[in-house]
């Protein structure tokens, strides 16, 4: 570690010094552990490593459409054992921030869901009720006049919406949102995550971020953003984990979200791996546009391979 | 007319030099003529006296979900003939923008829409084949790999996304749309208007521009807006109807669009109605916000009514 510049992880000797430097990891999932449904080369050998070294293992995914029981499936599913309390998704970021940072109250006040089952899981869990979301009367046709969350008037019970990736928008979802949001500074606007765009198997469809501008626009409200890199995610993470910053180091394939996630969240250290979307070349750039990680390697399975 | 203030049309004498001072009236409809499918009173008598005096009239609508063919439909439903030519809507703009400023070749260019039959109709006019739209495929569910708009790949002939209020948005439409917008500069980005309402029977739904608004995001481009204020409009109807500017007067019922779009086009005169979501203490104001109209009246109505 004498150069200022990222370190690339490709001698068994800085692989050794990585290893050392932290007590606990922060992971990416896409794109750092698997694409989509296939696991990336050595990732079970490099976590059970991590696990033998008695090192944390924290996953982080701005993902809400999944609960964190859901993503403890898709882990078993490759064969690697990882508990709820280890996962941190955008959605439950966004449940933890309407319980703890807007004090909802389960059992009174309740939330609209704009997105798919891994936020209104997670809400459900704390004990909210949650109306919207996956709901089978929304995949109807909007009209006004029959549409059941209209006909007998809002709920005034709905102190928030929450905004994610919703692979079912509709006009209907998006037209009972905006009169959630109408009602002014008594319903909070909470996104899960800010990404534009959701790369998958080599195209690239609409996003969190996508989804949420449209409430955006036609509320003229701008919502608290949840998810990576925004610190109410990290401090979610920090505060239920007990971390020591210092000590910690976040494992991404994006410059501009884990990354900056990262280096603003004031970790330890931060690894890029070239498995997701991002280059050397723009690992190594020195510019404003995004911060430089502290290590990068070719994949995650290298910090495995390297030091066997 | 000896006040810089506006002039309100409530006596004779004012809606005589109303009826003076301009050759061609361009109305917006909405808010102006009808509210809705109800007829606001005495317009059809408005519309007959300015025709018995020999007054230009053209209606411009930002409406881009039905063709021109259809507002003549319409006004026919309330027994006011008008023709075709006269009327002026944003799907209708869009596509004159796409083929007298784009230069896209009809039978050699394709469109790719991402809105409602009402801007699909106007292009199939001039000629060109649309790809999306209203297609019913797009009503399925999205999956990357059976899209029949995807499976085959992009339609290399497609030069142009012309996006508008679509009140069957879903994901299948956002990403098809996305992948076109992807392929940068040689696929043109036209959005219908910018309005990010749509007001109807007292509530406040999600308008065009907020359906434009998840695209923009989604592809990191800024579309060029046809509809009011923009001046592709305005420099549409004025070279089609080869106006004088000057002796032309336009009547909207919102100060925003209607009225900025009267101001900064440089036409003679504006007249703002209060049938709609404009109040008469709005257009007294004095502010940055908006512009002020030259007249403004409780309702189009009076201009019959004072005369008659």
């Amino acid at each position: 570690m004498t150069t200022d510049g990222p370190i690339k992880i490709e001698s068994k000797g800085v692989a050794q010094e990585f290893l050392d430097s932290f007590d606990t990891f922060l992971f990416d999932c896409d794109g750092v552990l698997w694409l989509g449904t296939h696991l990336l080369p050595s990732i079970r050998e490099t976590l059970e490593l991590l696990n033998k070294l008695g090192k944390q293992l924290v996953f982080v995914t701005n993902n809400s459409t999944k609960s964190r029981a859901s993503y403890c499936k898709k882990f078993a599913s490759f064969g690697i054992s990882v508990t709820e309390d280890q996962i941190f998704t955008s959605g439950y970021a966004s449940a933890v921030y309407a319980r703890d940072f807007l004090k909802l109250e389960p059992g009174r006040d309740k939330v609209w869901v704009f997105g798919e089952s891994g936020i209104s899981e997670e809400l459900g869990l704390m004990g909210y009720e949650c109306l919207g979301g996956t709901d089978p009367r929304l995949d109807e046709p909007f009209d006004h006049k029959s549409s059941p969350f209209l006909v007998d008037g809002l709920d005034p019970a709905v102190r928030c919406v929450v905004a994610g990736l919703d692979t079912k928008i509709n006009y209907h979802r998006l037209a009972v949102s905006l009169q959630y949001l109408q009602q002014g500074e008594k319903v909070h606007f909470v996104g899960t995550n800010v990404d534009s765009t959701f790369p998958q198997k080599g195209f690239i469809f609409p996003g969190a971020g996508s989804c949420i501008a449209s409430l955006a626009c036609s509320s003229g409200r701008t919502p608290t953003y949840c998810g990576k890199p925004n610190m109410n995610m990290l401090n979610t993470i920090v505060s239920a984990k007990k971390l020591d910053r210092s000590r910690c180091c976040m494992v991404g394939d994006r410059l501009n979200t884990d990354i900056r996630f990262g280096v603003e969240g004031k970790l330890g250290g931060t690894l890029l791996v070239l498995t997701g979307i991002e280059t050397e070349e723009r690992a190594l750039e020195v510019t404003q546009e995004h911060p430089r990680p502290r290590f990068y390697a070719e994949k995650l399975g290298d910090v495995y391979e390297l030091t066997r």
